[in-house]
């Protein structure tokens, strides 16, 4: 008999995979016809299963944010591999040992003391690590920024003796506070001229920069050219989320992650339904707090995942969550009685997911077609 | 040659073994002292080897948010337990399924919707459910409002055929607004009046309330006197956190979690240093936003656990923490290289330790003495 969201226990976390593959299919078609190449993040994801779905053929190429996830997906067959944090002295050893193991794992840095402890390091070994120098594009994280010639050439430099420079590498993560198709267009171009930019520093220095790689879901949605570009990543646009719908790069119907909630009280006096789907089950993340409409913890749709107007999950603990309708509305609250189910779409897909072991992998009848196993750790 | 702060790898979950046996005693003897029960939350510590090191020998009494804890626990022989978030008709076969198999555990309800359902239940097995009434001491989240005669006694009655009613409990989570010592008092002995209210609501219709169950870290902490109640439960006292320090019910030196981070670069110009450590492993909660001092995403200490005078972690990316001064301050940012470890006091100890997979036990020395497994999942 089909497990349906009548018979899965909640918590559940839920996966559309019609909508899971209209987002791989747009995104590859996208980057297809701005001729780069796309690099997934699968940090989003987490998902050995999830990763071969949206991947096709392994070996990749492929993003990941974790040592952890170089060891699952590489594991798997996904060898082709960008460790997109900047490395420590500490995790070399690690990198060493999954690139023996056949993981083609690249790494990142973006100072001339970890240029220096890579380069020891490969010195020691005989065996240069492959690694990226990671630009500041906007102000917004990590990098060199990206006028900032003196230091660029000093880290390449540094390099030069016992490292591998592949290239440059950013993450446009400002793109996350726009919200109109101008700005992101203007972001997207911004984080390629400027990465075009550091690149030819490095040329003109007469170093190697083969690599220029770009990325962020909201920058990647919205570039209408990537000249001198040569891959791009990106990893939330796979599942979506209220976040990227607030940014305005996707629609609700392309959101695939949700929630799977059950009643179990009410306050009605206060207007509130009571689920046992607090932040556990859906994160603490608030990532919609600042944008024109706040979704506070989730917002809360049908179990068919037509959302309600206005109904949110308007505070999280840990194993309840309180729905309500959204501060400043007058939306009606469903007449749900105690057992009766919802589904939440979540503020930020990558944070949801991660609080859950598994995907419940929904067929168009909102039957469970699969269950894809999820891991975590460092 | 023992683990230390210097050959973990990072991020990783430190339990500071001193502090949580100082926490565990000052609650224990405190609540001895007040003549109550004490029946500790497991959801913070979601780990056999902390509860049994808590605890004592087993079989509890204990507290727990899941059906999932009360599976591990109970199989742990942790088997005294109280399931204290209200039931769905859904979880009845489960709980039953738990029953059999040796624990001792006792559902919440509050509502006459579920009263009915367990009722039903009970009946059709012929083997009642003990269950108390979760009433509504502070208009925080569920439960009957306590002067609420009439609905306590109609789930009362809907009870009667069928499901066994051992008592009512409450959550005192208001508490966690307040952050002064008189307040608290005041919400602690509220806490405590109201429930009378309701048990003596319940005892002259005719139905007896052994249990009268209060609870929360702030109120547990506060309590002057616990006339006619007969069971406390607190969960977070065992660990500490930066909300608990905020409202006022402990210091740092309880704080018994931290997070273990490495140095991956820095931001100088703007006076940022960017470690390994973001929401994912500190969480994204951001409970200490709306008291006096707000820590970001968590405090930042050097690695011998001591506090850097206001600094934060003033963002959080999924793998990227962005170290900072406290904005307002005047601190000084340590002076660290890429390489060098820091320890990072939470938010709220719950969720920060959700996002790990294991506690790292200190001993004095910080050496870990031990490594205890957390589980997850519902």
């Amino acid at each position: 008999m089909a497990t349906t969201l009548d018979t899965l226990p909640t918590p559940s976390l839920l996966l559309d995979q019609a909508r899971l593959v209209r987002n791989a299919e747009q995104m590859r078609s996208r980057m297809a016809g701005l001729g780069v190449t796309f690099r997934p993040h699968l940090k989003t994801a987490k998902s050995v299963e999830a990763a071969k779905f949206i991947l096709g053929t392994p070996p990749g190429p492929a993003t990941v944010s974790t040592l952890k996830e170089a060891e699952m997906f590489g594991a798997a067959g996904i060898t082709d591999l960008l460790y997109a944090v900047c490395i420590s002295p500490q995790k070399l050893e690690s990198v060493d040992r999954l690139r023996q193991s056949g993981v083609d794992l690249k790494i990142i840095l973006d100072s001339v003391e970890a240029a220096n402890a890579v380069a020891a390091h490969g010195r020691g070994t005989g065996k240069p690590l492959p690694a990226l120098i990671e630009i500041d594009v906007d102000d917004h994280r990590s990098g060199v920024h990206w006028d900032d010639q003196a230091t660029l050439l000093r880290i390449a430099t540094a390099m030069a003796d016992g490292a591998e420079l592949r290239g440059i590498m950013c993450h446009a993560g400002e793109s996350y506070d726009l919200h109109d198709p101008q700005s992101l267009a203007a972001a997207s171009a911004a984080e390629g001229s400027r990465m075009l930019a550091a690149a030819q520093n490095l040329r003109t220095a007469g170093f190697a920069c083969p690599i220029v790689s770009v990325g962020s879901t909201p920058t990647a949605l919205s570039a209408q050219r990537y000249d001198g570009v040569t891959e791009v990543r990106a990893g939330v646009y796979m599942f979506s989320d209220l976040v990227q719908v607030g940014i305005g790069v996707c629609g609700m119907e392309n959101i695939a992650l949700s929630v799977l909630a059950t009643v179990i009280g009410h306050q009605r006096d206060k207007g509130w339904i009571i689920t046992d789907v607090g932040w556990m089950a859906l994160s603490a993340d608030r990532g919609t707090a600042g944008q024109a409409i706040d979704q506070y913890y989730g917002l809360v749709c049908d179990p068919g995942g037509q959302p309600y107007d206005d109904v949110v999950v308007l505070r999280a603990n840990q194993e309840h969550g309180v729905i309500a309708a959204r501060p400043g509305s007058n939306a009606k609250i469903p007449d749900l009685r105690v057992g009766d189910r919802v589904r939440i779409l979540p503020n930020h897909a990558c944070a949801t997911a991660a609080q859950h072991d598994c995907y419940h992998l929904l067929d168009e009848n909102n039957h469970v077609a699969a269950v894809w196993p999820r891991f975590r750790g460092w």
